[in-house]
């Protein structure tokens, strides 16, 4: 078996619910941005034998097994205890770490509790990383041909010292590191995934190096290409063509890559001409504004919504006329088209996105899933009817997503 | 060994760190609602044997295993081969399944990809799942003493197919047969954990049937009950005085049992008043409002909002006097005031709620995590401003939830 990490996460608050598990994604991004082979994750409570026992079952697998926290001075922190149980060593005070910590609540104008010592006691043979950003250092220990490292369960400390301490061991262990891989993420929406998957196919059968996979969430298909080479920029050479390839098979329906996000493109895509932008909801009720405005930054574009849940609303606020309500229907192209038009001209901006429809559980004028999205630029109207199935919320969620997109495909061009 | 689950999350998508793992605390946090033991979580790639592995060792410990995702239609979803393989039987086409199959694609006037029918295989003796978002059905299966269920990795599809099917299969096998587990959740907001665990401290002592324990997520602390008896009646017999109990010392704090929402409380209580609701939102950006439009038939209640991200929006269309952002600031009470009279007036509606704030990172003219948020009803205005920590996503979203218990406690005459 070639050299492979496991990360074990140490917290009941992980298992209750209570937090998700956002070190997991963090620490296994960075050891594929590092090109280490990393086959499995596991979350166990504060219990001495269970982590023991995870501990030994990763250690058994894997050359390197990583812990989060558990490192702290309460009475549930176990991960020090646990390590020395696993590693058949005994559990030593670190003098030098004792007087360091009571110099730094001494240095906080604070008596430090007595419990607080027990972050001094350290697994015998095990070398502490240091904590710039907090009081529980992390830990590296040899248990048999595996190596552990423990780091604290906080984010902010869990990060530096990562990076700073346990990167470059992993890089050492590694062993010169004869293979890097790299991922690349080819963002589309459009298609189904099996569709996307057909397109591909061939693809798929032909190249092992990168290799494909197809990922799905929230209608979104991703094609991840994961190539493995002696240099990072000699698998970009691999990755290169197929990329391309990928790209050009999918066309439009390609948005972004790797971490990009619809929300980004588009206000790109706005900056770029200069075009503020606005919002008119009905059923989607302020879902397409609140994730515009989720955007760090977005001030200098987002100007405002107008959630028109009810008829007269459309009409008094976004000048819808009342006349193409009764010819029409609520929920009628020529509806949203006037609610883009009432949007642009009541919010002061360039584009608009207006949204009129049936999400259900009771119909409108029309069925249940008739959705009809109208995006307004200073080049033209679109207007898109959509029949959607699955309830409320996936409808409603659905629809904001395709509104995005369907912006973005405005603003670029190729609707 | 009690009654424990194991949960196994499918996925490489997971492993490199592309997205994170909510399923994993989406289920923690449900079978912790439920007070079924969970002691532990893994996540394997898309690997044959990797997930073989995963799941035998789970069964070996624990009575029932979850596996989230790989129940797709591509190459790499394995997760019906796996538990085909760890249970030592053949896949089978699931002839009926098929037929379903074909028609979903047919009513949507999509021709259905072949590779699509993968889904339709099964393991033998397998019982499918319906998945009503979805093509993907979950499976049932035994393997030895354990029982196996496989959920789709989309949470959308996931969430109704584990709280329709599996929650109630847990909860037989739970109860062995000879006792029945009922737990109450009692919801509450507006305290810390430790303090809801001091005003019920000495009822966590001594009450041992039902069992007391709290959980927090999201600034929600719930207090969950649990009963076991001969009958569920019985059960809810001896929860019934702990529950008058605790609701009693903890008043206004509780706003609501079990699967209650504070959207849903929030809409009975205006609807005994007859008012009509409506938000303006900047800093929110509408995130109040599509919460608020999340509830099936809230449209005899909720009339509009008015997102006003840009000043002048406030002004144009919110009626809020330039004098007063002159002399206060846009991030301050007497704008909320105003933007909530000018919602009420605007939108036509009884009740208003409405948020101005600095979500960061750039701070507006408060310190970044200042928040204010007005209620305006027929009887009267209230207004609150927070001081919230943490980054722009978590400040609007605990604003969000804020606001709406602001908005109930109002309607309670609570505030």
């Amino acid at each position: 078996m070639s050299f492979s990490v496991e990360f074990i996460a140490v917290g009941t608050e992980l298992l209750l619910g209570q937090i998700v598990n956002t070190n997991a994604s963090w620490i296994g991004s960075r050891l594929a941005d590092a090109g280490l082979a990393h086959y499995r994750q596991a979350v166990v409570g504060d219990n001495l034998d269970r982590v023991v026992e995870a501990i030994r079952a990763a250690g058994a697998r894997a050359d390197v097994v990583i812990l989060s926290g558990g490192l702290g001075p309460t009475r549930d922190d176990l991960t020090r205890e646990a390590m020395a149980v696993a590693a058949s060593v005994e559990l030593q005070r670190d003098e030098d770490y004792a007087v360091r910590l009571r110099a730094y609540w001494e240095q906080r104008g604070r008596e430090m509790p007595e419990s607080n010592l027990k972050q001094a006691d350290q697994p015998a043979g095990a070398i502490p990383l240091e904590n710039p950003k907090g009081t529980a250092p992390g830990l590296r220990l040899d248990m048999g041909d595996t190596v552990l490292f423990a780091v604290p369960g906080v984010p902010a400390e869990l990060h530096p010292m990562f990076d700073n301490y346990v990167m470059p061991a992993l890089r050492d262990l590694a062993g010169g590191g004869d293979a890097v891989m790299v991922s690349r993420l080819i963002r589309t929406w459009g298609e189904s995934e099996s569709m996307v998957g057909e397109i591909l196919d061939d693809l798929f059968d032909s190249s092992d190096n990168p290799t494909l996979a197809f990922l799905a969430s929230a209608g979104e298909i991703k094609v991840r290409l994961t190539a493995r080479a002696t240099t990072a920029a000699a698998a970009e050479d691999l990755i290169a063509p197929i990329e391309a390839e990928v790209r050009n098979r999918l066309g439009s329906r390609v948005f972004g890559s790797d971490g990009d996000t619809i929300e980004e493109v588009i206000y790109a895509l706005l900056r770029v001409r200069g075009w503020s932008l606005g919002t008119a909801e009905s059923a989607t009720g302020g879902m397409i504004a609140a994730r515009l405005t989720a955007v760090p930054g977005c001030s200098d574009t987002f100007r405002g919504s107008i959630v028109a849940y009810q008829e007269d609303i459309k009409v008094g606020m976004l000048g819808v006329a009342a006349a193409t309500i009764a010819d029409h229907g609520v929920v009628s192209e020529p509806v949203a088209l006037e609610m883009a038009a009432g949007a642009a001209s009541a919010l002061g901006v360039d584009v608009a996105v207006a949204i009129t429809g049936s999400a259900g559980p009771d119909p409108q004028d029309k069925p249940i899933g008739t959705m009809v999205l109208a995006v307004r630029t200073p080049e033209g109207s679109h207007v898109r009817t959509l029949h959607l199935p699955g309830d409320r919320e996936r409808v409603r969620t659905y629809t904001t997503t395709s509104a995005l997109h369907h912006l973005r495909l405005a603003l670029q061009g190729a609707l």
